[in-house]
């Protein structure tokens, strides 16, 4: 499905309740979803979330079992959850400014005024980041993968494809289920993706929004 | 600009350093980026955010100064503030629960079950906003704000418009500034909009993402 403007297709979108489990989202399609949450802006650019797309099904059975039992969680044709980091570090700024090497390496001399500046920008992020306890990292980590969330839901709209954001779920479990306690990432949101039954019948409900008037205010 | 895909977009798009003050964002793009955070997704639907269009100029400068004087405050065509309620409430569900009624009116009967239903999760939304703090509640609501950043940043790379998130602000300045404390509510993502300047040497390095092995878990 093509969507006409951008606003036609954030109109469409909606939290799906109830998926056409029969109706799959090809390859291509899936590989652009992920695309889209790889490049997703975060604070820093330092990325410090990853994203699992659970593919076997008794995993998303034993998900499903901690997620309210929501239908969703097995019924869409995929899962996408999305991790943020729990232990975020100076040596992830290490890292990242390696990666900003590698990305961009050049064989042109680089300015001692530019050398400086970009020391000067590392040394703030790691005063920010050592500045706060992992818990406020946490939430600060947590707000990464929102954005993320908001990335991916305006893609699959703008694709025609349906998915239902979850925070319904129980993030202990999911850490054990998907084994992210070891790699230092705690489950933030849960989002299964595919197609709308026809048979939803929030599909046609109007969409709930307050109007303009009361949600933006020009200064 | 008319991107060839949404990917290409994303790739398009960049933390724009330097605008170009001269080049400004239509009305009707304006519009349709403001309808894009109205419409953009929260969590029960609470929508519990509001956006601050500012067009003064003083007001610009004022926020300017208290932004660590980032150009592009000022220098952007427009600029998008997105502020989160602090005093999120029961009476913000009983709100909420009123304009789905206004929205989907209906002269159907309505069944008990629909009814029981509809009553069942007004109850648990009431009993998860009342069983946590306002500052746990503040974080929640940040997460909102940052989902309708998600959303903007991908509506403006799809209509090759420039963006800027920014974090790097005063916040109770910021609310001063803008009246949002007698509002109930706080800044939390400055949003400069516009068109990139020419010579923005950010524009065309490679954009830094760390290798899809890295970031997507498949399980």
């Amino acid at each position: 499905m093509i969507m006409n403007t951008i606003i036609d297709a954030l109109n469409w979108r909606y939290a799906t309740k109830k998926f056409d489990p029969n109706k799959k989202v090809s390859k291509d399609d899936m590989d652009t979803l992920i695309e889209s949450l790889r490049l997703s802006p975060s604070s820093f650019g330092l990325q410090p979330r990853k994203f699992i797309h659970v593919t076997t099904s008794e995993i998303r059975e034993q998900l499903q079992a901690n997620s309210r039992g929501q239908p969703q969680i097995t019924e869409a044709s995929d899962l996408l959850v999305i991790a943020t980091k729990t232990n975020l570090q100076a040596s992830d700024v290490e890292e990242y400014g390696e990666s900003i090497m590698q990305t961009r390496k050049t064989n042109e001399p680089i300015s001692e005024g530019d050398i400086a500046k970009a020391l000067e920008y590392k040394a703030m992020m790691i005063n920010t980041i050592s500045s706060r306890t992992q818990e406020q990292l946490k939430g600060r980590n947590q707000k990464q993968a929102y954005i993320a969330m908001g990335v991916l839901l305006t893609v699959c709209a703008s694709m025609g494809i349906d998915a239902c954001p979850m925070e319904g779920f129980d993030p202990v479990k999911y850490d054990e289920i998907l084994g992210l306690n070891d790699l230092w990432l705690t489950a933030t949101v849960v989002i299964p993706v595919g197609y709308r039954a026809e048979d939803d019948k929030y599909a046609n409900a109007p969409k709930v929004r307050y109007a303009k008037e009361k949600l933006i205010i020009t200064k």
